[in-house]
């Protein structure tokens, strides 16, 4: 076995855990914290309730709210130059993927300076960040775990993968009292964008033991627990999902993507679409794709989606990645790119595959792919 | 689900990852490195491995070698006294758990003063200790991942758990090919030893799911692997002791352990005996003990030591318990306490279990245990 590196942040994860925030920002040495989040939080009163639970330990805070769906370099350049201006220590971001992502990015340049595009890629980041506590208001993205960061550069339209140890927080916060805001789409969304993490870092090429067991764990609970949340939003089935994405983000943090990710940075970068919508499209898809390089670890995956064998590796495996797909079309999501894009979209899937294949994703994907390839798995789900 | 914290090391495993002592050292800001190790490590020439590292990377060093098989409480003394002398600034152990404890305990002396006892329990270390680096040399006591330290209180004759999350170093390192250079006796009582972490681990109070997969993937890993290790010494066989001990020590470490281990601790701080001699004799008689407050989940464990069931829960957990006899059975271990402390350490045995109850270990097992039950269940297994 390779050298493997395995990181995560001290986790605080249970029903009530948002309570400890004030705890963990003064642990981290917080005079002024630098909150980062968004409108649906504020709308959902989760912010208004980290306030006050901040205040009541004495903390000042300043607040950041220039987030927006995927976000964007100059969204992050704007809070790095207010976190500077206010003279903030902590940053705590409350919210899905995009406010933390937002926050990781507006650490970094605090830091470190320069544009955020200068630290695209792998270990770009040299100097230390302020101390972050990420407090997850979704069960999907693991940005409150993971070493990734995915910032918009909106002039060459893509989404940027930043990685590197440094982005791990300090603490991560997973409340699953939180989720019980989520819309039925967005708790799908979220669901499904960890199994895509659970299932690429479980085919990656630098997978390891430690990761390994994570992928499988957030499988197969995921698998188990969507129906049931989506039906019943119950605390049970929310918080199962809670801990599969934090499983599937310990994973996927560690053991990187795949040509499935690559290609949805690129997508959602050009189209401005979410990891969740474009997940049930082409997860299937690309597995297809990768199946003679990873015939063993399929079947693996398959043996949980079946609840079973059937027949050889080979055929647990393809027996799988159908009942994945037939998964997917249970819930209410596109399973074509023509229902997301549309007819004139079409045209910019080539020079999106071309991008594709420089996203640091496509570098620990199980079968190397160039663009044409990449093209090819777009069509086949066009 | 209660509210549940998950922290470990960033961790970085595999063979020759030794090598990357230095730069972990450059990136914890060392100037100069205070050096825990002890005889046996000198003699296999691993210390000096580590020096040449440090030296190649301008790092300058200072080593205190006063370190014992379970270490001491004015060793742990001698030791801060002489890293505030030598103005110190990062602690690397390289070693099994005795000179990663002895380095635990200086740190805390260092930053926070006083002496040892002091901190004796859980949560009692207020302020933050010196950056740590632990290279464990067995897959065994899992002190470079946990955040226990394990100091005997030679005035009370007791070794004294200390429990706090500041002890879990900012990094671990874990190189297999440093297990070629072990004894076979040492090779069996380290994976027991991780065995028994797995085990009371995962029966603990406070599992969660997050400790419940890596408890359970090391019982599988120790049980499969630990027969062709000894017999073969063979690395991949090491290799996948290396990753038992990891993920037992993942699991303990944010589980807590129980009866079992607060007798090993009272126990082995009067007989001066090492984990892993008194947990063949001990652990199948405390599952015993507590098996009807864990039925369902001794079941889980005799699915693994079976390699499948045997009639009911209740049953199948009991064909484990006997199975993981036989087991420890197979191998050059006593199994009766009369063979290791003889017939005039028997008187001893009532106040060791009058001060076992006291033992933080005992708080977590999942059956509340009197020392009138402890000292049955040591009566048995005389």
């Amino acid at each position: 076995m390779d050298i493997t590196k395995f990181a995560i942040p001290e986790i605080i994860f249970g029903r009530g855990s948002l309570n400890y925030a004030g705890q963990c920002a003064l642990r981290l040495g917080a005079k002024k914290v630098f909150l980062v989040s968004d409108a649906g939080i504020e709308q959902a009163g989760w912010l208004q309730r980290l306030m006050d639970i901040l205040e009541k330990e004495g903390i000042e805070w300043v607040y950041y709210h220039g987030v927006t769906s995927n976000p964007r370099d100059f969204q992050v350049e704007q809070g790095a130059e207010m976190y500077l201006k206010n003279g903030a220590d902590v940053i705590i971001a409350i919210g899905g993927g995009s406010p933390m992502d937002t926050a990781k990015g507006i650490a970094i340049l605090a830091s470190n300076g320069g544009r955020i595009r200068d630290y695209e890629g792998a270990n770009k980041v040299q100097r230390p960040l302020p101390p972050m506590v990420l407090i997850t208001t979704t069960a999907g993205s693991g940005s409150d775990i993971s070493q990734f960061c995915i910032i918009t550069d909106m002039a060459r339209k893509v989404k940027m993968s930043i990685i590197t140890r440094t982005l791990v927080p300090n603490i991560a916060i997973v409340d699953p009292l939180i989720l019980r805001t989520k819309s039925e789409t967005l708790i799908i969304q979220s669901a499904i964008d960890a199994l895509a993490h659970a299932t690429e870092a479980y085919l990656s090429v630098i997978a390891s033991p430690f990761t390994e067991m994570h992928s499988l764990k957030a499988i197969e609970l995921i698998h188990k627990n969507l129906k049931r949340a989506v039906e019943t939003k119950s605390l049970d089935s929310l918080e199962q999902l809670s801990i599969a994405a934090v499983s599937a983000s310990m994973a996927f943090s560690n053991a990187g993507l795949g040509a499935e990710h690559a290609l949805a940075h690129s997508l959602g970068g050009h189209f401005d679409l979410r990891h969740g919508v474009i997940h049930p499209i082409l997860l299937t898809a690309v597995m297809r794709f990768n199946l003679d390089s990873r015939v063993a670890k399929m079947a693996d995956i398959g043996r949980i989606i079946l609840n079973g064998t059937k027949g050889s590796d080979r055929e647990t495996a393809l027996a799988g990645i159908d009942k994945l797909q037939e998964f997917f079309a249970s819930f209410d999501v596109s399973l074509r790119f023509r229902d997301e894009i549309g007819e004139e979209g079409r045209q910019y899937l080539e020079p999106i595959c071309k991008m594709a294949i420089n996203d640091a994703c496509n570098l620990t994907n199980p079968r190397l792919a160039n663009w044409e390839e990449l093209l090819k798995i777009c069509e086949e789900v066009w």
